[in-house]
């Protein structure tokens, strides 16, 4: 089992309430590979400038990240900054640099193109369709995108949605895509362009898969203390997929196990800046938040109505 | 068992991005009533004008709901305006007319005094004090409040909060309470104050409660057609009390059963104008719902991690 990412491996300069921090190392694909890495085996595709620092190429390699799809390119690494309030639900970007990234042309290594999971993070849609095309057999594909590319490269977009088999969107984003404030109605419609499985991510308020007539929800882990969410939903991918193709399953019950270790993992990103939190993390912590997670969702009874004493 | 309610019994005028109403019945006592009255008997108490439709109240009574301690009083009922954008999230008060609300002094029948449940609807806590210095030793006793509350009168509501078991409110709402961001950080501060439960709406999202360190998360049941949240929150609150003042225990798996009774209840309030769904609904229909909402939100496996393959 084996997943590929392909999508941005970045610096992020981030200003939260709670603090900020300049140029630490983010980007959809990083974050997705190491939350990934704690459940099978990555594949990451991406590229980096001559600025990116080796020993965090070391990082990834210890966690068993497969890095030969990462190419260094003459330049600067693609470089994000943005800002949050105190609800941390919406990133305001003030600056991208895309640098190196403007000129990405993904090639997959040849051990990578037997891949059995491939995650498509949020980058241009022409991109996603090229990585699309150099995959064999994938059993399952997944998109993520964004309101830029929505608004920018709409037909792209469309034409890469309709070969997935899911979609990782956020609710503002999936209205937009549908054009429909009922994001119920919205996961339909979408459905109806091809993807299967739709997740629909709501800050923090957590998230909710579409399948079929099928729906799943899950809510954020309650944090008492959150920092900076960069990344959540990217980790929330990782631990979704990343879980998800160790299984090498895909039923319904999978899919629910699924979203619960991505609400998790995303919880241990926002805990601090970067992927602070993710380099210490211990299994140990994300079986424990798995087990808070499902007695603050489940209830255990059928409810039974009885008729009220007189009416 | 029996639930007393105290609170405002309206004309509402509301308007939706999907239609508009002029002075239907309404007010959060009503909701509450009438969303209980499937699960255990009620006893109302407010006020109206000498313009409520007499056959209003014959519809509560044929839900068995008592309405001995509703008072007719001279001049108009309680009118509130308001509109709603596309997210449905929050209402924009355009105009209250308090009307006969304004002189209300709550006066409990004597057979309300033994009611094992209560409800101290959206009031001015100054009443909502008044009402419990006349319920001998309820079981359990639930207070709801808004903003203008929180504002306006912070000392006497605070002495309401005290004395109560449980606290209905908002997500904005319990963030300026608690002058806290963090909803788990405020829920904490607010247990403090004395309510060992604590509910907290969401909206769209649903609802969470948190009693000690445990937490319960129940999302909205999804709806395709939404029409008018109007009373959403007083119904949450009557299907949750009205399930649990049946059942007659409190322990945390009722509660967790109460959720989803209140959410499944405020379902039906949202889909149309006023109680018009309410007034037609069947207890299988609730049961259905329930079912849908469990199944959407469980989970049933333990999450146990293995190891990745290679690392």
């Amino acid at each position: 089992m084996s997943v590929v990412v392909v999508g941005s491996i970045a610096f992020d300069s981030v200003k939260t309430p709670f603090g900020q921090c300049e140029q630490v190392l983010g980007g959809a694909a990083n974050f997705f590979s190491l939350a990934a890495s704690f459940f099978t085996d990555v594949k990451l595709v991406g590229v980096v400038g001559e600025d990116f620092p080796q020993n965090h190429l070391d990082v990834l390699r210890a966690r068993g990240i497969d890095i030969a799809g990462v190419t260094r390119a003459p330049g600067k690494t693609f470089h994000w900054r943005g800002e949050y309030g105190f609800d941390l639900n919406e990133a305001k970007t003030l600056k991208t640099d895309l640098n190196v990234f403007s000129d990405f042309k993904p090639n997959l290594p040849v051990h990578y193109r037997d891949a059995e999971t491939v995650f498509l993070a949020n980058i241009d849609p022409e991109l996603q369709l090229l990585v699309l095309d150099q995959i064999k057999s994938p059993r399952l594909v997944a998109l993520d995108t964004m309101n830029f590319w929505i608004e920018g490269k709409n037909a792209a977009l469309k034409k890469a949605i309709a070969r997935v088999d899911m979609l990782f969107i956020n609710d503002a984003e999936i209205r937009q895509l549908a054009s429909e404030s009922n994001v119920v109605k919205a996961a339909r419609a979408i459905q109806k362009l091809g993807p299967k499985t739709i997740i629909v991510k709501r800050g923090e308020y957590g998230a909710v898969l579409f399948q079929g007539e099928r729906m799943f929800y899950v809510p954020a882990y309650p944090l008492e203390s959150l920092f900076d969410p960069t990344g959540a939903g990217d980790t929330f991918a990782g631990g979704f997929l990343g879980w998800l193709d160790s299984k090498g399953q895909h039923h319904f019950d999978d899919l629910k196990e699924a979203m619960t270790l991505g609400s998790v993992m995303a919880s241990f990103t926002i805990e601090d800046f970067s992927f602070k939190r993710l380099e210490v993390l211990q299994h140990e912590e994300i079986e424990e938040r798995c087990k808070t997670l499902q007695q603050a969702t489940h209830s255990p009874n059928t409810v039974h109505l009885r008729r009220p004493s007189s009416s």
